[in-house]
């Protein structure tokens, strides 16, 4: 069944035995090393349909660990899980003008229900449907259409809905986990009953987004509004978390709109206000991605592969039994002792007992990110002790198996306080303001990174920078040093600086 | 936005203050009491979506509970999760000859990318794609090109993946849960070195599926193989667990697959054994789907609504303040104290500390199939006592404050048991052996539930009595006495019996 470029695909790729395929350094090619890190974790792979991925098992356990803690912080809030079905009726997609504007180009379309032989014996689309029904590329639409249905009475407001879904939205150009024709998302849509409390959860689940990108994936983002031009379609306005990569470039992170009246009116989600009086609710839709996993990919890696914050890594520890042949008995039943004690200390833990070199072993567990890597062999069974190998520093530590579990979570909390501070500063150093469209231009020339700039909150002159530079407005954010300036294109006053950069 | 019959329907549904809409009893309308007792419980509403549902947030968190717990399961077995694309080329249907046959029917295609305007201004399909994309039905296809990709030596065995995702076979006759074109599931792909071990694997997961749909679920299944009339397409066998309803129907409820080579072999999935020949894997695939949802408010619920057992309850107790004006702000403390207690002790409980007849709101609790419900008034503080009301049969007891949590959890584990000893008990009294067609017949007309028959093994009998009959075969169950006996059609020798019923 395969043919013989698909074959040659095949004996390329990695498989369990301990792989060797060097990774791209940074320095010399930073796409190639993205995709090698990914590659080498076996974090994900290209699909056979275009633009769609797999994400394999190393990858997926991280996805997993991003539900279980993101779903709790909803929930904490009174946020509840749904589901909605996965195809919109075109006409609903084009209910919201500004909203099918969006999303036209770049849509999945069902038009068919059925294969069928045609004359020649070939199985064919057949079955047409009366309306094209489209894969949802977010779902406003359908589950406002629902909401309209369920909403009353300020009895039932606020309305705090949950789906964590697959959407689709065409791309051509696709890079793993970054942009990908189908992803995986979380999409909350609330309805309230006032434009405050509306206000107020855009603002709190932006909140949220960024503790947990800070604190578990130790990755600094900088808050704000997108400007209009970059804002969701549909929405009155929208709030962003943006990252820096390693590379100097913007990756948005999490978004969360606040979306008006605007689709209450186009599906006529209304309510009897305690007056007896009919009003339209005020909606937020936000989400979150796989896309985070590219950034969290990006932001802390190296040369030599994956690096995991040990707040998300799916294995936080990984114990490498030291075989020498004579001792591998004892070696594997003390290496598994360790881990049976560090799992009862709420660790993630894996024993690896395989044969082989512990170099070999070693450079494995590395490429897949685990944060720290304890060595067990036949000299540190007779010292009461393992040595403790920390991914992101290369530094050894020897901990004494009586405090073993003590021990590693120390290293682990110092880890991710580490990565994050890095990050930090590496954003600090990266992060210029300027002050005129010459220093703009020679300093994205020369430098990457995000570039502060006054502007004056008109859109041509937005659309000029982009033109001209590639660089596109992040966001205005929301901390803001009291500070008049002029835009720096047109030169007209402007109380405010934001964020450019050339983007993901 | 909405005409006029769509603001009727606006008016006759439910929102969050308390419904009075009733219940058909099922002995009226079991049909309608099934879809009376979702809207009461708000489970799940129909889409504006042909054949697809909407799974409301007390629907799906019953979902994340059998999510949480199956998850488990599987992974103790050393299962690990991935995530496959959603659309399959029709190619790759195609290469599984009984498999496209299976599915080929009622499959929804993809066939352009993008909407565009046409002369007269609307918006329709447009980038026809070059290969119609099909939505997975299953994943088979899709995931075992990958496998082909990533296997290369025993070393990679076996491949243990399982998904958690939304499939759709397209469907004309639909019914909330139990037949909708989009559902949600798991579906679990592994790959082996050997039959045996494949085989092994099948049975693993079919137990699994068994303990959690008897001992969470509180419904006691058959297990067995499925005929090769009912198997999957594609499989060498098919191995199911089917249970009763209470009206005497039969509803699969699980399904592992047993594949042999035959995907192995269409898509190439070879591995070099530990003497270096290449050889195809052996497969497994198995699934469980929203559909046991249908089956769980089926197997319990009665005619006041839902009837939960408490291992799956999103919701086990329920603390319902009798407000009685003055003392109101008294009771509502002492009922959250009490809840705050009752969750320190690991259960789920909500409390209603709303104004309003405490009938009303009791009624309200039961039509969702909350397990226990506690009442909690001015008298019972002064008694330091309250009252605990089961939900399954209605039985009172007044429990101390002092062994609160200890008197709830003992009713809890009574109600499980009595749920599933009930439905136990009752499929017993449903199930009759047959030893003639005409008393087979005669059987089936006259009541409903299961027939056990003898069975020669031939198709055709089979299809006949279908036609016949409308019972289906739905089982040669695992476990069966030794006895000779005759096909019940033909009257050819026959060593089993098998399950005959009416199905969903």
């Amino acid at each position: 069944m395969l043919n013989s470029k698909e074959k040659n695909k095949k004996k390329e790729c990695a498989g369990k035995t301990v792989a060797s395929e060097k990774i791209t350094p940074r320095s010399f090619d930073y796409s190639k090393w993205y995709l090698d890190v990914i590659a080498a974790a076996e974090l994900a792979d290209n699909s056979p349909v275009r633009g769609c991925m797999v994400i394999r098992p190393n990858g997926y356990a991280i996805w997993e660990n991003i539900q279980k803690i993101l779903d709790a912080m909803f929930k904490e809030t009174g946020v509840v899980n749904a589901y909605f079905p996965l195809l919109i009726p075109k006409s609903f997609l084009e209910a919201e003008a500004e909203h099918v504007e969006g999303f036209a180009k770049e849509c999945a379309l069902v038009t068919h229900h059925r294969l069928a032989f045609n004359e020649d014996g070939k199985l064919v689309p057949s079955g047409e449907l009366e309306e094209p029904l489209i894969i949802r590329p977010t779902s406003e639409t359908i589950m406002y259409r629902m909401y309209a249905k369920w909403i009353k009475s300020y009895r039932d407001l606020p309305l705090l809905i949950n789906q964590w879904c697959n959407v689709m939205r065409w791309e051509m150009r696709t890079r793993l986990f970054l942009r990908t024709s189908e992803f995986l998302w979380q999409e909350g849509h609330t309805a309230h009953a006032t434009k405050a409390e509306a206000e107020e959860e855009t603002i709190q689940i932006l909140k949220i987004y960024q503790k947990f990108v800070e604190e578990y994936l130790a990755i600094p983002v900088i808050p704000g509004y997108k400007t209009e031009s970059e804002k969701f379609a549909g929405a009155d306005y929208t709030t962003t978390i943006e990252a820096m990569m390693q590379d100097g470039k913007a990756l948005q992170s999490g978004t969360s709109h606040h979306l008006g009246q605007n689709f209450a009116k186009a599906f006529s989600v209304k309510f009897l206000d305690e007056n007896g009086q009919e009003q339209y609710v005020w909606q937020t839709s936000w989400g979150l991605s796989t896309r985070i996993i590219g950034a969290l990919i990006m932001a802390h890696s190296d040369d030599t592969g994956l690096v995991l914050p040990p707040k998300i890594a799916p294995t936080q520890v990984v114990i490498v039994s030291i075989m020498n042949g004579k001792d591998n008995e004892a070696v594997a039943a003390k290496s598994n002792e360790l881990a049976k004690a560090l799992r009862l200390a709420g660790l993630t833990v894996k024993v690896d007992n395989r044969d082989g070199r512990p170099g070999l072993k070693y450079f494995e567990w590395e490429r897949r990110g685990v944060p720290v890597r304890l060595e067990v062999g036949p000299k540190d069974i007779a010292n009461h002790s393992v040595v403790a190998v920390r991914r992101d520093t290369g530094v050894k530590a020897v901990i004494s198996e009586d405090s073993l579990a003590a021990g590693v979570k120390e290293i682990l909390d110092a880890i991710q306080v580490n990565l994050f501070d890095k990050a930090l500063a590496f954003r600090k150093e990266n992060t210029r303001e300027v002050n005129s469209y010459e220093e703009f231009k020679t300093t994205l020339e020369s430098k990457s990174g995000f570039l502060l700039a006054h502007w004056c909150g008109n859109a041509e002159c937005e659309a000029k920078i982009k033109e001209d530079t590639k660089a596109t407005s992040r966001c205005i954010p929301f901390d803001q040093p009291e500070e008049n300036g002029k835009c720096v294109y047109c030169g007209k006053a402007s109380k405010k600086r934001i964020i450019f950069a050339k983007a993901y």
